[in-house]
């Protein structure tokens, strides 16, 4: 379960000291990795995209795809650094024109994310983006629907990887990269 | 009406020529300015962000403000760019740590948003960030909220404004920018 690319131990001990860890949090018997603490010093935004980035820059990307809310946090500034276009995964109804939906199950009951169907060109080469690789199950439906628009799928990236989730297992066949594991 | 600070007209047409427009969204007799063609063009979502930074370069903003969710997609980038903090504003319940909320009024029924008490600290110059400014009233309500936390705002900036809500009156008294007006 290592992932394939982490970051200089030294480093992820850093940005893991900017992390506020809130037990019990959305419920009792959660750890909470809370980002904002992170987010809020410039010094570790920077770094934090900075790495992001750096394995993408020459890899022809042209679509950044970032999953609705915190995964635009890290994705619009991707796209805006790689001269890729940006492109919203929402929730359902709040994209005002023709979509793709696609549902996953959650622990109780399902999800649903809906992506434009023009946002991306058959064949363009994207890379995927949210904070969070926990279960996998999200990232696998933003998959689902890249793949629906044709999208040539180069890698997907996460600020913040829980190992012991396992949702690698859900995203086999495709190169994942996280900065920080816990 | 005119905002204080017009971008050249021809600026304007090119990126109005790249937001499409939807008739009847959400609902009946709202036209909806649909900024994801806009977003998904590297060229426009370059120049959009350059422009939107220009104003505060120089000014010593320590906190880019975003509301979620689109907001987001415009105050990351501009917090990286101008080398400050990024802070959330969220809807009630995401944010982990103790919050400050603020109630403000729709058209039906009210809404809420939050932030966490420790996002500024006290005299920090602030940047507020979000992509449309309508009738103002959640903008209101991060204002309030930036200033319970001692926040110094030093402006307000948006993609698009829609001059005939006049949500610069719910606003008095602070630098608005818009990229865009209709």
């Amino acid at each position: 379960m290592n992932p394939a690319h982490p970051l200089p131990s030294e480093k992820q001990l850093a940005l893991k000291s900017a992390i506020r860890e809130i037990p019990d949090f959305p419920k009792k018997g959660i750890l909470f990795y809370d980002i904002t603490t992170l987010l809020k010093d410039p010094m570790s935004f920077s770094v934090i995209l900075g790495e992001l980035a750096a394995p993408y820059k020459e890899a022809g990307i042209r679509k950044v795809v970032a999953i609705e809310a915190r995964g635009f946090i890290f994705g619009a500034p991707l796209a805006h650094h790689l001269r890729a276009g940006f492109v919203p995964i929402r929730k359902p109804g709040k994209l005002p024109s023709d979509v793709y939906e696609s549902t996953y199950s959650l622990e109780y009951g399902n999800s649903t994310i809906a992506v434009h169907r023009d946002a991306i060109a058959r064949g363009e080469r994207v890379l995927l983006v949210d904070d969070l690789l926990a279960t996998g199950g999200t990232m696998a439906a933003a998959v689902d629907l890249v793949k629906r628009l044709g999208g040539e799928i180069f890698g997907l990236a996460f600020l913040v990887e829980l190992t012991d989730l396992k949702g690698r297992d859900k995203l086999k066949g495709y190169d994942i990269r996280s900065l920080i594991q816990y």
